[in-house]
């Protein structure tokens, strides 16, 4: 396999081509960013930690059957991904109230919610990923009704898999973002699942482990993604 | 029946008790506001005009086999509608892009949306009435899987049954809001069906007929709630 152009550089990764392609290099890098690119900076060691941490999860989910774009790892920083048609809606779920779903609604965080929910984001930064829902993302063409529906039967077993997993381990899954896209007609999982798209509470302390403490200047970022992925049983160098 | 205590007064009606705990009297007044209530002013005849306005659909609505609160008019402003559990959700479709959905997605207004779009918000003013969806409402207790369900299922009747009450009379509906509560177990169409919560466009020039003629300061609002009527076939006096 050899890497060819860089054909997307984002706020915290770069997508590469390959020889191949249905394959793509993508790299993560030190940047940091937060409220859609306004906040950002170099945080060293996030690129390593978060490939390590996105290949551990990526194949937890493979396992349990859930679809993935993840092939391997290829260097401390750049994974092996295969190449998606990339559907521009985020897909969260939440297991307890945080981050803009309590500015929008006025609500406290901490609160849990049950059943978990659902919501659907469009990705684009100018308008800050606007809250859409499925009617609209039919209407103006970003997915089908029945891609829709296998992103939320997907998104929601990625969360019977994780909740578990990070209880375990004495962590909160509060909530997490994801993307998919299209491969040969198949939903598959792209992007990543690291701390920096979800947020993880000490189960006892109800200490941040995730992006929060970079959004909100609590310190100790990295180290703190380090901690959440050794207590999940991940080794970095 | 007999009027008692007033029980609420919203931007633009009021409710009263009746002598009957299942009924209530609707006022329609003058009051006219737009941006969450921060724009206000009082638009002679304009209680009268909707009263008028809203039995006219309601009965519609009602003959095409929508159950709604209204019972009958009581005077030029009075309407008396059943009693209703409000469900604190707003539903809304869109034939025609325009409004919050321009803004919020970055598109022009006046784009066909095929199939026609639905979306939910949540009725709190302090908020701004932000986006929900299905899954918001059930954990959050606003409502039922089922209610929802029944509240888009008559929400979409009731684009059938007017979009071609107004194109047969020369215009198009844009989109509109409605509100719906519980009576004995059973999804009611509630509030009211008029030019202050729905956007109608004149068929062939696309002049603005509906509330939006206030929001934009473009004059003869009332007068264009009174023309939009007397094309449906209703007589003001
Ligand atoms: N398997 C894949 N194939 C193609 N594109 C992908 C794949 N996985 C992720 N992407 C896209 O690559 C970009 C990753 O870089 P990132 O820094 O997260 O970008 P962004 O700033 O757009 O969120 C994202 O736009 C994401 O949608
Ligand atoms: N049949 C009904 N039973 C009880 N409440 C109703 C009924 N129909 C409408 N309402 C409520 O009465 C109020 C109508 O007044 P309005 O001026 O529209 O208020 P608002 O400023 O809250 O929108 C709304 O809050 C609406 O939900
Ligand atoms: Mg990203
Ligand atoms: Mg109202």
């Amino acid at each position: 396999m050899e890497k060819r152009e860089e054909l997307y550089a984002g706020k915290a990764k770069s997508v590469y081509r390959t020889d191949s392609p249905d394959l793509f290099v993508l790299e993560f890098r030190d940047d940091t960013s937060a409220f859609d690119g306004e906040k950002k900076e170099q945080l060293n060691r996030k690129g390593m930690v978060n490939n390590r941490f996105n290949a551990f999860i990526m194949e937890k989910l493979e396992q349990a059957g859930v679809p993935t774009h993840f092939e391997g790892l290829l260097s401390p920083t750049e994974s092996l991904v295969k190449n998606l048609d990339m559907i521009p809606v985020e897909c969260v779920v939440r297991n307890i109230s945080a981050g803009s779903l309590c500015r929008r609604l006025g609500v406290e965080e901490g609160i849990n919610l049950t059943p978990p929910t659902f919501e659907l984001f469009l990705k684009n930064d100018a308008l800050h990923d606007p809250m859409v829902n499925e009617s609209l993302a039919v209407s103006f063409g970003w997915a089908t009704e029945a891609e829709l529906a296998k992103m939320k039967e997907l998104t929601f077993k990625v969360n019977e898999v994780l909740k578990t997993l990070f209880d375990d381990a004495g962590m909160l899954l509060v909530d997490y973002k994801l993307e998919f896209g299209r491969s040969g007609g198949e939903i598959v999982l792209g992007d990543e699942f690291s701390p920096d798209g979800c947020r993880i509470w000490d189960k006892e302390t109800r200490k941040k482990m995730d992006k929060d403490r970079f959004r909100q200047g609590l310190g100790e970022v990295i180290e703190m993604y380090e901690e959440v992925g050794r207590r999940l049983g991940m080794t970095f160098e």
